[in-house]
C-alpha cells in the first residue's frame, strides 16, 4: 500500500489479477460481441469488447478505481486530482465517489460536453484549460501542491495499467468460454495504459495471441517509437476527430511495456473511424465514439489482414455528443 | 415434438425453462445494464435488458429458434414461411439457416433497409407486401399452401412465446444475482409474444414483481382489450414510428396471458420515444430502435411513477436505419 504517484516498476500479470478482485462487483464484466455482418464486412472472425458498456462508458473507471482502492485512509482525505480530455476524468470522479474522496479534473473546454456534464455528475471539481495554450500537467501539479492532493496519472502508473488490463483478462477468459483461439487483439492507444495493461494480462493467459496499438493518424507517436527504439512525441498543431488519443507520447512505464509486448502500431484515418462507428451502430447496436472505435477502424480498413484469423478488438467507450455522432453515421 | 402450428394451449412456465436449454449458447445472453444517470432521468433504480445486442439484433431470435428446433426432420425439410415487419423475419431467417432450412418471409415494402438486408443475409427468401393494401397472413398461407411450409407465427404460438419468456428468465436470474428485488418489469408490446412470455418467467421466478406492456399512441388495443375484457382491434390508418409494434391485436394465447399476468398497459407518443432512443444513447450507448425503446420511453415520460421504485425495461431491439436514428437524436 502506498500513496505516492507512479512507482517505477513494471506492473506484472498478478497486479492485473489483483486488480480483477478489487474491481470486482464494481466494474462492468462487458460482453465479448459477435457479429456475421461484421465479420463479412472484415473478411475474418472478429469480436467486439464492449467497453462503451463500462461504468462512466469507457474502460477509464478501471485504472482510476484500481489505483484509489489502494491508498490508505489519510491519502484518500487529501483526495485526487487528474488531467484528462474526458474519459479518465469520469473515471476517477466516479472512482473517487466511490470510495468518498474529492476529486478535481483539468480538462480541455473543447472536451465534448457528455465528458463534461458526466464528470460533474460524479461530484468532481472542473478547472478548465485551453488545449493549445496551456500544460495540463502545470495546473495539475499547481493543485496537488495546494491540496496535497494525489495525482492520478492518466495511463503511466502501474496502478492504473494493472486496471485496465483487466480487459485482457475478460477478453482472454471470454474467448476461453467460447472454444475461440485469438490470433490478435487490438485496442486504442493514446498514452498506452489499456493497451499496455491488456498486452500484459494477454502475454500471461494466451501468449500466442499478437496485440497491437491502435493510433491515429497524426497521433502515431508509439508506432514511430516503436521503429525507433526510443520513445517520441507528436508533432503539435494536428487535429483529430479522436479527442481521447491525443496525447503527446507514450510513457515510461507504457513504452517499456509495448516495445517488449506489442506486435506493432496501426494507423487510422478519421475517415476509417466514422466509418467503423457507422458499422458499430449497423452490426453490433453499440455507440462508439470515435476514439472508441479506433481498433475496430483498424481491422475494418484492412490495417491488419482478418482474412482467415480470429480477432478481438476493444471498442475502448461511447461518450461521445450526439451531433458528432450524427455526423459520423450520415457520412460513414 | 410436433410439426403443427400454434397449438391451443398456452405455455406454462417449464416451457420458458426447456426453451432456455435449446436457446444456451446459440442466443446471446444479453447484460441487465444500469446508469446512474438513467436512475436521474428516471426518479428510481432502473436496470435495462439490452436486447439490442442479441443475435439478430431484437429477441425475436429467442422464440424463432425455440419453435423450429422443435420440428421433426420432415417438417425441417419443407421449410418455413413466416410475415413480420423485420425482427421476427430476421429471428425465423437466422434460426432457420442455423438449422439447415429453408426461409421465406413475407415483408412490407416499407420495412427499415437494414431489416430487409439483415433478412436476406441469413440465406432468406424475401417476398414483399403493400402494408395497406394486402393481406400478409394471406401472402403467407398461399406459400404454406404451395410448398407444405410450416407457418411460424410472430407471436400466437406456444413455442415463440416461451422463446421470448427467456428474456424474463434472464432478466430474474441477473436481477438476483444484483441483490435487485424487481418493483416492476415493463416490455414493448405488440402481439404480446414478448411481454406475455416475460410475465410467465417472473410469475414463476419473481412473483411479487408486475409486469407491463407498452404501446404506441394509437396501437394501443392491449390496453382497451384489458379494460373491456375481450380482444379488440386497432384502428387502421394509424401511424407511428414503432414499426416493430403495428400489429393489429393480441393474439389468443397471449392476450390470455396477458388477462392473467399483467399489470396493465402503458401508452408511449412517438416523441417519448425519441426521447427515450436519445437517452439510451446519452447513458447507456446503445442503439434502440424506436419500437425497441417503447419500455424505457414509458418509465422516461412518467407512465409509470419510478419514484422509490426499482424497475427493468426491456430494450428489445436495435435495428434501426441511419438516417431515423440521426433525425431521432436530433429531435429528442
Amino acid at each position: 500500500m502506498t500513496s505516492s504517484a507512479a512507482e517505477p516498476r513494471l506492473p506484472n500479470p498478478s497486479d492485473v489479477e489483483a486488480a480483477a478482485a478489487r474491481l470486482s462487483g464494481l466494474a462492468t464484466a462487458t460482453p465479448l460481441l459477435h457479429s456475421p455482418a461484421l465479420d463479412r464486412r472484415c473478411g475474418g472472425r472478429i469480436f467486439v469488447k464492449a467497453e462503451c458498456l463500462q461504468r462512466t462508458g469507457s474502460f477509464k473507471f478501471r485504472g482510476a478505481y484500481n489505483a484509489l482502492a489502494q491508498l490508505d485512509s489519510d491519502a484518500r482525505r487529501r483526495g485526487v486530482v487528474a488531467y484528462s480530455s474526458g474519459n479518465h476524468a469520469q473515471g476517477v470522479a466516479c472512482a473517487a465517489e466511490l470510495l468518498g474522496m474529492r476529486a478535481t479534473i483539468v480538462m480541455p473546454r473543447d472536451a465534448p460536453r457528455i465528458k463534461v456534464a458526466n464528470t460533474r455528475s460524479y461530484g468532481a471539481e472542473i478547472v478548465f484549460y485551453e488545449r493549445d495554450r496551456e500544460e495540463r500537467e502545470v495546473i495539475a501539479l499547481r493543485i496537488v501542491a495546494e491540496h496535497g492532493a494525489e495525482l492520478l496519472p492518466p495511463f503511466d502508473d502501474a496502478r492504473v495499467i494493472a486496471g485496465q488490463g483487466t480487459v485482457g483478462l475478460e477478453i482472454a477468459a471470454q474467448a476461453a468460454a467460447l472454444g475461440v483461439r485469438l490470433d490478435a487483439v487490438i485496442a486504442p492507444c493514446s498514452g498506452g495504459g489499456l493497451v499496455g495493461g491488456t498486452a500484459l494480462a494477454l502475454s500471461a493467459q494466451s501468449p500466442g495471441t499478437k496485440v497491437y496499438a491502435a493510433e491515429p493518424e497524426g497521433f502515431d507517436d508509439l508506432r514511430r517509437s516503436l521503429a525507433a527504439g526510443s520513445r517520441l512525441a507528436n508533432e503539435p498543431g494536428r487535429r483529430s476527430i479522436c479527442d481521447a488519443l491525443l496525447a503527446t507520447s507514450s510513457g515510461v512505464l507504457t513504452f517499456a511495456l509495448a516495445r517488449r509486448l506489442l506486435a506493432g502500431s496501426l494507423v487510422v484515418s478519421d475517415e476509417d473511424v466514422e466509418r467503423a462507428m457507422a458499422a458499430a451502430f449497423d452490426d453490433l447496436k453499440l455507440v462508439a465514439e470515435p476514439s472508441g472505435a479506433a481498433a475496430l477502424a483498424a481491422v475494418l480498413a484492412g490495417k491488419l489482414d482478418a482474412t482467415g484469423r480470429t480477432i478481438a478488438v476493444v471498442l475502448s467507450g461511447g461518450n461521445v455528443d450526439r451531433p458528432a455522432f450524427a455526423q459520423a453515421l450520415g457520412r460513414a
